[in-house]
C-alpha cells in the first residue's frame, strides 16, 4: 500500500460501507486498504496500482513464491469453520509453504472469487483473520483481486518470502541413511475435520487440539528457518497432503525410498479417543490425513542427537524421528501389528473423488 | 522448473495419461511440467517444490507482482471461447498489468480450481494457450496449484515482472495540463463480447478485429517499456474495467480530474457496423466497455509531438490523444452532440450485478 498518497482510505471505506450499504468492489478494496496496518520498507507501491512494487534491496537473499487456492465445499465448510479462523488458515497454509523451505514470509496477494451470498460480516471476519495471521508473521498484503462468482467461494493466496541462497531447503536432497523427522503430532487435522463432519462440535471444549489442528493450524516459520540455517537438513517440505504423499514427493524428487515406523509416529492428545468415537483407524489419520502443516525433513542419522539438541535449544521445540531414507523408491510403513505396506501417494489427491 | 533433477517428466506424464486415463493431480502436474519449454537463468527451483525460488541477481531492478482471477460464467463463456484462446487471454490480462507499469514480465504461477466436467482436451488446450502467451513474452511458469471444485472453473494467475526503479509507471503521477493518451482503439472487446453473447459468431470472418479484441487480446509489453523508459510519461495503467473507470483510478490516485473528447476516441474497424447491428451506442462501448487492454497514460501537453514521434520510431506504433488532465476530480466526457457528462467509475464493477 502506498503510504500517504491516498489521503483517507479509512474515510472512503466508512462512507462506502455506511452510506450506501451496497457492496461494491471499490468499497471492499478501500475497506481492505484501511484494515492493512502499516507497510514495509521494501515495498514501493502496494494496493492501488496494477502491480505491487517490491524494491530490490540488493541483500543476499533469494525470493520464494507459492500460490494455493481454497475452495468452498472442498477445502472448507462454512457450516462449522468460523470465518476469522478460515482467514487465518488461508494465510497459514501458504506461509507454511515458505516455512517448508526455510524462508521468511514477506508479502501476500489475495484473490477472492465469491458468490453474492458471501458478504458483510462473514467476509470482514475472514479478512480480519487473514490479516491477523499475516501480521503475526511480519507479512504484508500487497495486492489482490476481487471478483464475483456464480457459486461458492475460491480464495487464492500468493505468498512471497525470502531466504538465504544456501539455506533454502528443497525436496530433492534426501540421501539413503538419513533419518526422517517431523516437527509435531500427525493426524490431528484429519481427526478434527472428521469430528466436524460428523457433527461432534460438542467435543470442541474437551479435545481442543484436534479442532485447532483443522480449524486454525500454525505454520512453523521459526522452526523452518532454524532447520534451514542449521546446515544439517538435506530435504524438507510441509505436510499438506498427508505423510504418505508428501514423503512420496521427497522420495521421488530425491531418487530414494523411505521406511516409516508406525510406533514412532507422534500422536496428538485425544487422537485415540476420537478414533474410537468415530470407529476410524488412528494410524490412517496419521499416515494419510492431510493438513497437519508439520515440517517433514531428513538429515544424516549421525546428526540425530545434534539436531534434537539444536532445535530444543534454539526453538524450545521437540522434533520426532519417524523412520529412515533407504535406497530404492517409494514409502513403506513398518508396523509390529502387521506386515510392511507400501503407502506412497495415498494421501489427498484433489481430483481423486471423480 | 528444476532442469535435470527429475529424470523423465515426459515419460511420467505419458504413462499417467495413456495407461490409466484417470485424471489425477500428479498426472496433470507432470503433464504441465512436460509442456513447459526450458527454464530461466534466474530460476533456481520451479514446479516440484513447495515454492519456486527466484535468484537475486543483484541487477538494478525492482519486482512487479500482480494477481487476477478468471471465473467461468463471469469472465468467460466456454460456449464460444476456444480453450486455447482463453488460455492465451488468461496470461495476457496479467501480463498487461506488468506492461501497464512499464515492466518486463518474467515469471507466472497458475492456480486452477475446476469442476469434473472440465478436463481432457479442453484443459490441455487451455494450458497450451497459456504457455504459448507466456513464451511469446519470455515468461516462465514457475508454480501453481490444482484443486477440484464443485462448480465451474476459476483460474487465478500471478505474474511477476521486473522494472528499473525510476522507469516504473504508477497511476498517481498525472498532473493538470497533461494530455491523456491511449495506445489503440477502444470498445472492440465489448463489441466482440456482445456479438458472441447475441450469437453472431457468423460475423467472426468479416469483423475479425472485434472478436480478437474479446477472445485473444494482446498485452502491450514492448510499448509499455518504451513509454516507461521515455521519461515523458507521468501516470499509466491498462484499460481493463473500461476507460471511464480506469481513468477514474488515475484521477483519484493523482488527485486530479480529466476531460475526454468523444470525437477523439480511436475506433476499431467495424465498431459502428456492430453497434448498428446490435442497436447499441458505440460510444458506450468505447467509454464504459472493459477489457481492451490498451495502455492509458498521461504526459505533459508540451511533449505531445515528441511522444508521438518517439513511439512511432521505437515501436512503429501510433498513439491517440483523447483528452486532458485538469484540476479538480472525476472524469468528464465532452461531446459535440450533447452536454458534458460526468462518467468516472461507470465501467465494470465485479459486484455491481447484485
Amino acid at each position: 500500500m502506498k503510504s500517504g498518497k491516498k489521503s483517507t482510505p479509512e474515510g472512503d471505506a466508512a462512507r462506502q460501507h455506511s452510506a450506501t450499504k451496497r457492496f461494491t468492489e471499490r468499497g471492499f478494496i478501500a475497506r481492505i486498504r484501511s484494515m492493512c496496518a502499516g507497510g514495509d520498507n521494501d515495498l514501493f507501491a502496494g494496493i492501488g496500482d496494477d502491480c505491487a512494487v517490491i524494491k530490490n534491496t540488493g541483500i543476499h537473499s533469494d525470493w520464494l513464491v507459492t500460490t494455493d487456492s481454497l475452495v468452498d465445499g472442498v477445502h472448507f465448510d462454512r457450516d462449522w469453520h468460523p470465518p476469522r479462523l478460515l482467514g487465518r488458515k488461508a494465510a497459514a497454509v501458504n506461509i507454511s509453504d515458505i516455512a517448508a523451505m526455510g524462508g521468511q514470509p514477506r508479502f501476500a496477494l489475495l484473490a477472492i472469487a465469491i458468490s453474492p451470498e458471501i458478504r458483510g460480516q462473514w467476509l470482514d471476519d475472514f479478512i480480519s483473520g487473514f490479516l491477523e495471521q499475516l501480521s503475526a508473521h511480519k507479512t504484508v498484503l500487497i495486492g489482490g483481486d476481487t471478483v464475483g462468482s456464480p457459486f461458492g467461494a475460491v480464495f487464492t493466496i500468493t505468498l512471497i518470502g525470502q531466504g538465504e541462497p544456501e539455506k533454502i531447503m528443497l525436496r530433492s536432497g534426501a540421501r539413503a541413511g538419513d533419518s526422517v523427522w517431523v516437527s509435531g503430532p500427525l493426524g490431528g487435522a484429519s481427526a478434527g475435520l472428521s469430528l466436524c463432519r460428523a457433527g461432534h462440535l460438542d467435543k470442541k471444549e474437551i479435545w481442543p487440539e484436534l479442532f485447532k489442528a483443522h480449524l486454525d493450524p500454525d505454520p512453523k516459520v521459526a522452526l523452518g528457518m532454524i532447520l534451514g540455517q542449521s546446515g544439517l537438513v538435506h530435504a524438507m517440505q510441509d505436510i499438506s497432503d498427508g505423510l504418505a504423499t508428501d514423503l512420496g514427493h521427497i522420495c521421488s524428487e530425491s531418487g530414494v525410498g523411505a521406511e516409516i515406523e508406525e510406533e514412532l509416529l507422534p500422536c496428538p492428545e485425544n487422537l485415540e479417543a476420537a478414533a474410537h468415537l468415530l470407529a476410524h483407524d488412528m494410524v490412517d489419520w496419521q499416515v494419510r490425513g492431510g493438513e497437519d502443516y508439520q515440517l517433514l525433513f531428513t538429515a544424516a542419522a549421525a546428526h540425530d542427537k545434534l539436531l534434537v539438541d539444536l532445535v530444543q535449544k534454539k526453538a524450545g521445540h521437540s522434533i520426532f524421528r519417524i523412520g529412515r531414507i533407504v535406497t530404492g523408491n517409494g514409502v513403506s510403513l513398518l508396523s509390529t501389528r502387521k506386515n510392511a505396506a507400501r503407502i506412497d501417494f495415498q494421501g489427498f489427491d484433489h481430483f481423486s473423488h471423480e
